[in-house]
């Protein structure tokens, strides 16, 4: 393991979306000695579908361009960032040792997890064997092969219908299937979706198999009431079934609640070892918003740095 | 008491600062049939004596501009809009009646308090008396009328040492005095103040009273260690000793902590009243940021919805 200073951080931040990054910017408000690691700035943000329009201050805007924002905005401040992955998180003798991809290892008084969700697999049959070829987690990235096809959106949340306002100017026709009888989305958004006549919600359904050959072909789905399958003919299936929270690299500083979401004090932010903070979508807590990120990230900063003032 | 029509509302916002402001924007996009009462927007936002730096996606916007841009994206959603001030709620059969200064009624299902918080005073001699004569709460108010004098802010936090910033522009010297020995501000603050080179910093001291005869002439302190007490001459004193929540217009339906803050389920925002949800800077919660208030109204909208949904 290399380790070519022992310099030790105030501060190391664990992820560089709203909840990373606003914690960045409260850190370097503090004066605090602060380095920010992330592979990537943007976390969830970048698979988004649509404009934002739930970060108050702008009406509307892509999600790259918000984080853009952000990021210039924590550039003001004299916080270190560095590009790569953390693979682990260990404490020794009161200091966290932070570990990444590329086995480098830096030392801090205090950290904050900031590490957001990735999504979650439905585990059905084929949804693996096609992946990149016609199962797809990322509508923007995913969404332009499918011009004026059938898809199928697996999850009648937010994620799902943002998906299908998405697609509504690619695809042909659009199913969203929910275990769910109704939609779970906000109302405004299934309206626009309504509106654009191309979406067809199916609810009250088991996604059971994603059949093909090379590409897929058809979703099979069973109708919970009558326990009687079908067979959707489709050529894209978006699977938007809720997130997997990003915490294996902590086990055993944290505590996890059932949905494996870091346990957190809900005003200092502090996980059970003390000076480990967790903000954002890592965490639990109902609403998973990106005001509501930003406003943990801040927290745990400014948590943070009490921290380190009653330590002196 | 008018009541033109007993139309009932789903969601009755009280308070347009940040907290109230995206509790409308969250559930405008709910469709909740929503209506926010505020005597005007921006709550302590327009006492702010310097730009916004902590609001994320903004390095540096004035609370003006912040509160506009809020306002903007408020009016995407069908919230109505009343500017009145409110002086009294009650519930009664499990309808919020809401009553403006105008007497107005109003009936809803739900409602967020999001009123904020005002200037605290000190009580003592001569703060009343010289009120808009040299004493005030409202820097960028009254600071112009103070070139090349000197002046005292009372208050070594944050609002005290933004003053000071705002106010090195225009007075001669500025002395910040302050109970603690040392300031509590954020770091990048105080040395923004430290480098205008005409901010002194006395701590550990109590205020005495003001003097003056048609306006201010003098600040009484004295020194806590020794008991000596000193005269400051002094045209202005600007007061930033905390803030009172304002609260007095819920009695009975919340509980308040020690600090007359409105206590609420953190996960929920609800008070002790069901449908009663409270947001920002009237409520308990160490730290008091713009993302935080703003993160509190979406919380506290997206409580209200999801509690109007169970009671279908």
């Amino acid at each position: 393991m290399e380790n070519k200073e022992k310099q030790i951080w105030d501060l190391i931040i664990i992820g560089g979306g709203p909840a990373g990054i606003t914690a960045g910017i409260f850190a370097g408000r503090q004066k605090l000695k602060t380095l920010l690691i992330t592979k990537e700035f943007g976390g969830q943000i970048n698979l988004k579908a649509v404009h934002i329009e739930n970060y108050p201050g702008f009406s509307e805007i892509s999600g790259k361009e918000l984080i853009s924002r952000f990021v210039e905005h924590l550039k003001k401040y004299p916080v270190e960032i560095l590009l790569e992955e953390v693979i682990k998180i260990r404490k020794e003798n009161d200091i966290f040792n932070v570990i990444t991809e590329k086995n480098n290892l830096f030392f801090s008084r205090t950290a904050i997890l900031a590490v957001g969700a990735k999504p979650r697999t439905l585990e059905i049959k084929g949804e693996k064997e096609f992946l990149g070829k016609g199962v797809s987690y990322c509508p923007v990235c995913d969404g332009y092969f499918f011009k004026e096809k059938q898809v199928a959106i697996i999850g009648g949340g937010n994620a799902g219908f943002e998906s299908a306002l998405f697609l509504s100017q690619i695809a042909k026709k659009i199913y969203i299937l929910d275990f769910s009888e109704t939609p779970k989305a906000d109302k405004e958004l299934q309206e626009r979706v309504e509106s654009t006549k191309k979406v067809e919600f199916i609810g009250g359904v088991k996604i059971k198999e994603i059949q093909g050959e090379n590409f897929v072909k058809a979703l099979i789905y069973e109708e919970i009431k009558t326990n009687r399958e079908f067979i959707l003919p489709v050529s894209g299936v978006f699977i938007h079934a809720g997130t997997v929270p990003q915490t294996y690299l902590v086990e055993g500083l944290v505590d996890f609640n059932e949905k494996k979401e870091i346990k957190i004090n809900p005003e200092t932010l502090q996980t059970k070892t003390p000076g480990l903070f967790a903000a954002g979508d890592c965490t639990e807590g109902k609403y998973k918003q990106i005001v509501i990120a930003a406003a943990q990230g801040a927290k745990a900063a400014l948590s943070a740095f009490e921290f380190l003032k009653a330590k002196q």
